[in-house]
């Protein structure tokens, strides 16, 4: 298994996470791309510099308004009077103007604030000088591991930091600012028919639903924690099964609180079929660790034993895959995790 | 002219407003309410105490679950693990489920967190323990205003603080809980056929807009520095008319920065012949003072001097009429501007 990982995607050093009520230091850090090199690193992968990635690439799945709005917030919002250290937006539209889930309209407002709250939808993706290249990088890993497994290779792994799954076509959200396994999953349709994705970060992929929401030829099934009173609280429910052509192309499985291993695994095998029975012939995950109960955010209990049964699970597949790395913000919780889920993988 | 004006709406006191990337002290403080008594009394006008006001009179243009968030928000905030000293939004809703301007679904996020973005748009609505206490006064003025019109007073001055024409059917915003012009206007409504809402305020009233964009009985025009880059940002454009049964009884006049006094009255001039070509029976004013040129936030640079002629040629409508105050921060200018307008007024 191929491994891409490149520096720039620490150059996002954002100070700044609202949440609660408060601004306080964020939890998603770039300690958390070293500390997975590191582990895998074990199973004798070495991180590789993916190439750079062709805008066209990422606006394959991005509004281009909205990657022109992310190349230049930075230093729009630094020209605003007594500027924070960072972008982050104070207001937010009220009606989207979409009529259905997927890219809005460009914002009529050209002034940087408006455009910060119609393109950030929450306090935990304050921009900083460094933050569009550090994305930029991060999809740059996913587009080189797609383009590892489109060259030949079973599968690779992208170590994205920041990770993408929260991502909107047109919107930031949750750490996310470019939707890495979107853009791997779009990047395995030149070859592919049908491309599943599965996401077993503990937090719904509301950003990769939303992009293939209208979609067929991309399955998105994701299990997580219960958005009712969890991160991204919108969406995530079971009733969204995709739209329009899209229908029954989606599939979320919800878990309470608590769920525990057994019922962590379970959904991923209910995935890893409903992926079958599509006829999947590539497979994107969206991995984060964040389910295991060592994290600060997680609600579900799962143990590190989960996730050589869930590697196993998707290793069985035997489809050409790319491991798009998400959420996890326990270093320890993450390196164990990682290492069991790889290691399984390649046996499975 | 009758004054209302109720200590509890004081009850309101947040520490912190977000702009810029920054919190700072909120320019929206009880000190404007002080003012605005001491200078309307120089024309002898005395502050009385308005009525409790009914749940069904907020209702009546705020949903009931949204008012029903702003009784307990403060309470199940504090809950919150390390919660902060006051309800702060941190995670918005991408895709409203709106497919027209108006209210939307109650969300299916039961929680606290996902609910504060759901209900509040921004950071300048930073909730206190009193805060819906105070909202809750502040409509009960307006509702005090509007009945001592219905009771034969040709005029009244509802010295509402906080804030309502930012508040839409369902959701706080620019430090608007409750829209207490829109209150007042629907309480018209139970004598007069046809009720005009004029807002000169230099934000544009996105709330009061939202809330009678579908209905021809209420018209409501504002004119309000150009939203491209101000605030609110995402609604005060010219091409706003209103839909459905309410196409035509809308008109935005945004003026353009730096636009001062003669654009200023020209715009009142044009909303006043609109609101007569409608058939207003009744008017709302929606009064801020934040257009003058010492306000801390005002681009439009209109002086006093434009005040009286704008009072004259409101009052000169001759209609049953409630002046509602909206926003003005500078405590100097709000105090010279609202007596200036009144006096005019009431010769008018």
């Amino acid at each position: 298994m191929r491994l891409f990982f490149s520096p720039e995607q620490l150059a996002h050093r954002p100070t700044q996470y609202g949440v609660h009520g408060r601004l306080i230091k964020p939890l998603e850090n770039p300690e958390r791309g070293e500390t997975l090199i590191a582990s895998l690193g074990q199973l004798g992968l070495v991180a590789e510099l993916p190439a750079p990635i062709a805008r066209e690439t990422v606006t394959g799945v991005h509004a281009d308004h909205y990657v022109g709005f992310l190349e230049t917030a930075f230093e729009r919002f630094q020209a605003l009077p007594n500027a924070g250290p960072e972008v982050l937006p104070n207001v937010h539209p009220y009606y989207s103007g979409a009529t259905q889930l997927g890219a809005r309209p460009r914002p009529r407002t050209t002034g940087i604030l408006g455009q910060a709250g119609w393109y950030i939808g929450d306090l935990s993706c304050a921009m900083t000088a460094g933050s569009f290249r550090a994305a930029l990088a991060s999809a740059a890993s996913a587009a080189a591991a797609a383009q590892a497994v489109l060259d030949g290779e079973t599968s690779a792994y992208a170590l994205c930091r920041p990770p993408g799954h929260h991502a909107y076509p047109d919107r930031a959200n949750g750490f996310c600012f470019l939707n890495n396994a979107a853009i791997a999953a779009q990047q395995l349709r030149q070859r592919y028919e049908r491309v599943a994705i599965i996401d077993f970060d503990t937090h719904h992929g509301d950003g990769t639903q939303a992009i293939f929401y209208s979609r067929d030829d991309v399955f998105v099934g994701s299990t997580h924690t219960d958005p009712s009173a969890y991160y991204p609280h919108f969406f995530g429910y079971a009733e969204e099964r995709g739209a329009g052509a899209g229908e029954g192309f989606n599939l979320n499985l919800p878990l309470a609180p608590g769920a525990g291993d057994a019922a962590f695994v379970a959904a991923v095998e209910k995935l890893a079929g409903a992926a079958t029975r599509f006829g999947a012939e590539a497979l994107v995950v969206s991995a984060g660790w964040d389910a295991h109960r060592d994290d600060p955010l997680s609600k579900l209990d799962v143990t590190t034993a989960a996730y050589p049964l869930v590697g196993r699970l998707l290793g069985g597949l035997n489809l050409p895959t790319v491991i798009v790395q998400e959420g996890g913000y326990s270093l320890a919780a993450v390196a164990e995790a990682a290492l069991a889920f790889v290691a399984a993988f390649q046996e499975g």
